[in-house]
């Protein structure tokens, strides 16, 4: 029976606001069977790609908001991840099977509950657009853009975070609706992707303005219809100032109050009355049901070059905790990926 | 042409925060005609009721956010009424008519665009009640928690405010859809109304609470459904940390940020993703086409003593700015209203 190394990033203990690198350690003497125990009824798989996004950081600490569940000390941490079935206990998976779902920041890993996992049935797209633009991040932008929204051709949209794994594709999804899209990102870099690359009708860097609510009055002089919240913290409180009535703000993340203490407070809600706006949180898990739907709609727009999509590919698992806690720091452009092994 | 007195309540000068008692003056010298200058289309109205509302000292600021114009200083302020129709020149309405709508606090008011108005129909109930459960108020009631919070039976509901002129009818509304129901206010004496006459399931004073979460854990151990938030600020933060998974939050009123120069920051939003909150203003003008269909549900529920409306009614316009500004200090017990004349 083969047994070979599994490197593993382990959360070494509970954290608490942002974490750091040391926070995570890189074990090289781990071992894994290439076989499941007897009578298993998991699958065991080889990982190839990991997604590195921000509330992965929000799970290492004891208490958090998350309806996900802490890791824990000592075990390697987890998010989605694209890899191939090794051996299966399962009769909805075989050997060799590509899958896509939740699994261990590791070489391989034991499922032990598989119904989770999506199997992949278009190959002829790369592989890691699994953890991205064909799983969680495209279905968060389509179903937050497109059914919480309701977007009209002509709104006027803004995005934050719009060169992220979800922002860049709002931005898209906005633009073919016939929207106008304005997005916001932290580095000149990642501005100039928007504008040139992801056909943004405009963008700014946040970095560059003194005040966020006069630069919304300059992009948005009749206000905004559609906001696209990323963010949370100052950048919600200007967009409120600036949103037309009716207006409505789909809650995707805010990526700014995570691992603060306290999180900012937001003093411009009274809006919500006066602009009739309409303000919705969402977990995307909820409504995998419309993801036969949205992949009808996506996999054309990629084959037919109509919709790009951008990927910060950081190489091996030794990589991986820097790569995650640069989401913090606005290093990434486009969507952070890891890969851990290429087939 | 019989010219009469019509005292005023006037607007000394903007406002900054809130109004005092001596930012508005009675007039007592005013006189009008009593009858409509040649050609014009308006009506000539006797007012009788004036409702008190907050949200009538935002307009006494110059900038303020509401969709409503501020008021003019020098001229009276503003606001629903209850009157009795002297003079016509429109077609749709005739001496003796009884209204409701927008009208000046001052004995008699010209109203130029009529059309706004409500010709009364019902005159066997109170016609103090068409400023309140039978008007704007009701309306917000039936709109803000039947419509947008699509309440089921068995579900928890929390209400701010709730012996105010809304929250009294939302308490009893969801009552009758078999929710469970607790209220807060800030005086002992209408947390005994809330529970022994509007029949709220539980009641409590917020200022006998140094921990609003800590009461709100006590009240709805397995969370809150339902918000009706007529308040703002530290409780909306509190709130925001009970409630439970796809939770609606109706956002009505923000009484405790109103007047203030910087609005508290509210600090617990991310919970809108993780509980998947929905959450929405309204402005209930917009929705009077539910009107009728609200009338026929209400009126047997007043005429079969299902519901009760508490008023509290100041006599006399002389006693209408201290009535309204009573309001921010508590001191009404239901719905603020003023009888100009009684017809």
């Amino acid at each position: 029976m083969e047994e070979v190394r599994n490197q593993q990033v382990i959360l070494k203990d509970y954290v608490n606001g942002l974490p750091k690198e040391s926070d995570m350690l890189l074990k090289t003497s781990s071992t894994i069977l290439l076989k499941l125990p007897k009578g298993s009824n998991g699958v065991l798989v080889k990982n190839l790609y990991l997604s590195c996004d921000p509330y992965l950081c929000c799970l290492m600490s004891k208490s958090q908001v998350s309806h996900l569940e802490s890791f824990t000390p000592g075990s390697p941490i987890a998010g989605l991840g694209v890899a191939k079935v090794v051996d299966s206990g399962h009769s909805n998976f075989k050997k060799g099977d590509l899958v896509w779902g939740w699994t261990g920041w590791e070489e391989y890993t034991i499922i032990t509950a598989p119904d989770a996992l999506f199997k992949i049935q278009h190959t002829d797209v790369p592989l890691s657009y699994y953890i991205g633009i064909l799983g969680v991040h495209g279905m968060t932008a389509y179903y937050g853009f497109h059914e919480i929204c309701a977007p009209k051709k002509g709104e006027y949209v803004f995005v934050s975070a719009a060169s992220g794994a979800v922002g860049q594709l709002v931005g898209q999804f906005a633009k073919l609706t016939g929207c106008y899209v304005v997005g916001t990102a932290g580095t000149n870099k990642k501005v100039e992707l928007l504008k040139n690359k992801f056909g943004f009708d405009e963008a700014f860097n946040y970095k560059d303005e003194q005040d966020i609510d006069e630069a919304l009055k300059r992009y948005f002089p009749e206000g905004i219809d559609i906001y696209f919240e990323n963010v949370g913290g100052k950048m919600l409180d200007a967009v409120l100032l600036n949103m037309k009535t009716n207006g409505r703000i789909s809650v995707c993340g805010m990526i700014s109050q995570y691992n603060l203490n306290e999180e900012e407070g937001v003093r411009n809600l009274s809006h919500i009355i006066m602009k009739r706006l309409h303000m919705k949180g969402f977990i995307v898990g909820d409504h995998f049901n419309l993801y036969p739907k949205y992949m009808e709609m996506v996999i054309p727009l990629i084959k037919e070059e109509k919709i790009c999509y951008i990927e910060d590919i950081g190489e091996g698992l030794e990589s991986a905790p820097a790569a995650l806690l640069g989401l913090f720091s606005g290093k990434n452009v486009g969507k952070q990926v890891v890969v851990v092994a290429h087939e």
